[in-house]
């Protein structure tokens, strides 16, 4: 396993570092980073969560902006952040900002050119924790949470795999991505002009017909620019009153798509997921 | 007065907002950010608390990446982040990350071509606070901070302006500038070649020779890997002991010069503030 680390700091405690690594999945060199709780520093194993960012996000965005290290300090729980998309210089790419590198949108592509690599559900669903999970302290208690793209693609992911998950959380996320510009444009590209395959991506259809649940939090700023026309959280709260699914879904007057809205929640969708992962 | 609001942000019930506004002081263009806490929605006016970033950072860096909003939004405290440099395509430059642009040093230069808009001194200490306060609620009890060069710049500005600061803290200070390659480069180039005309920048001789104190709180990493060459706090402690000057100077084993160093430690900074700015 050819796995480099490179860089590593002291945080709150505990150890903030990042990785690369050849990925069999994606086919090409990938990124991580991992937070490590002062409490991994015993060897005992800590649960981990595994968070997946946005448009045009790397593994750091949400190391170095969310303020998340505090809590998880307290909490004693590892944070694992991968890439968005795969990267390198043999890797399909696109002009745009959500389409290609930066953008995988966490499905498998099953469209040339992007197929070769673009299999990112598969990458956080099994490579990524197999790996974490033989180089860290870290035990296969797993929760998932992300932003915008990132809480689309972990809310289908837990979703599909409600038993790989105790709890997942999202902020500002793509609801119901085959209903909005984003998505479409995503999916068509990756997964093709036949939206019958669509919509095992798409959180909403997928928690309107749940029947196994995963406790799910998310949170949304009322002034998020992209709500109306990309996020559209209603449709994701009727599909879960459909189907009865826990999900607590809280609006927030004034907040937007940043950074700073997530630092300002970020604390309770900690303890959301270590009261289910302490289980 | 040319103010113009460039963005604006919900953060812990308060609101990041940044600002471009001509600066008479640095003759350009400047750009800075406020973090106003939910106390001051009431009208009422706030403390406010300076923080001076390091080299190669602009307004954005500590407000992203600190943490610090949601500490300051409990204890009603505005956060000022200036600029750490004129900006602009007229301003004089260099190649290299530590002279010119985005590293001002929070210096007045004296010498061609630098001292037509580097002026970074009477900006912090003078215009940005008179058009902050005339701006938004935020009263004339100030505290500073800041990091490395910013760090290197609280400190002076608060020795040599003990009336105008009821505290001063620093992560990682440049400690004795002009012994040091960083600041003898860029001492060097802003002040010239006469080293008496140093003095008056460097925190350790300051407070070496001060009479009237500002109560001062340094932390600085253990594994910080600008430590021996760059930030000797050592000498700074010398200096305290020498006139009797209030410094608690804290060591923190294995933590180096990210902002994973200042984020873990922020809180403590930001309550020893309050404690002085609540006086």
């Amino acid at each position: 396993m050819n796995v480099e680390n490179l860089g590593c700091n002291k945080s709150f405690g505990g150890w903030h570092k990042q990785y690369s690594h050849y990925s069999e999945v994606l086919n090409c060199t990938m990124r991580f980073a991992i937070y490590l709780p002062p409490q991994a520093s015993s060897g005992d194993k800590v649960p981990a969560l595994y968070w997946l960012s946005g448009l045009t996000c790397t593994d750091e965005n949400f190391m170095q902006k969310a303020g998340a290290h505090r809590i998880a300090a307290e909490l004693g729980i590892a944070i694992i952040a991968p890439d968005t998309s795969p990267r390198g210089d043999d890797v399909a790419d696109d002009e745009d900002y959500d389409l290609g590198k930066g953008a995988g949108f966490y499905v498998n592509a099953t469209q040339a050119p992007w197929s070769r690599h673009y299999r990112m559900y598969d990458y956080v669903l099994n490579e990524l924790p197999e790996l974490a999970e033989s180089m860290f302290p870290v035990s296969d208690q797993r929760s998932i949470s992300g932003h915008s793209m990132g809480g689309h693609g972990a809310l289908v992911l837990a979703l599909r795999n409600s038993e790989r998950y105790r709890s997942v959380s999202a902020f500002s996320p793509i609801s119901n991505p085959v209903n909005c510009p984003w998505g479409k444009k995503a999916f068509g590209a990756y997964l093709g002009k036949d939206t019958a395959s669509w919509a095992e991506y798409d959180a909403s259809i997928l928690m309107r017909e749940a029947t196994a649940f995963v406790p799910a939090l998310v949170d949304q700023g009322e002034a998020d620019d992209f709500l109306e026309e990309q996020l559209k959280p209603e449709l994701l709260e009727a599909a879960a009153k459909r189907s009865g699914y826990p999900l607590e879904l809280n609006r927030h007057e004034g907040f937007d798509h940043s950074y700073y809205f997530i630092a300002s929640f970020i604390e309770r969708h900690l303890r959301f997921h270590a009261g289910h992962l302490a289980r």
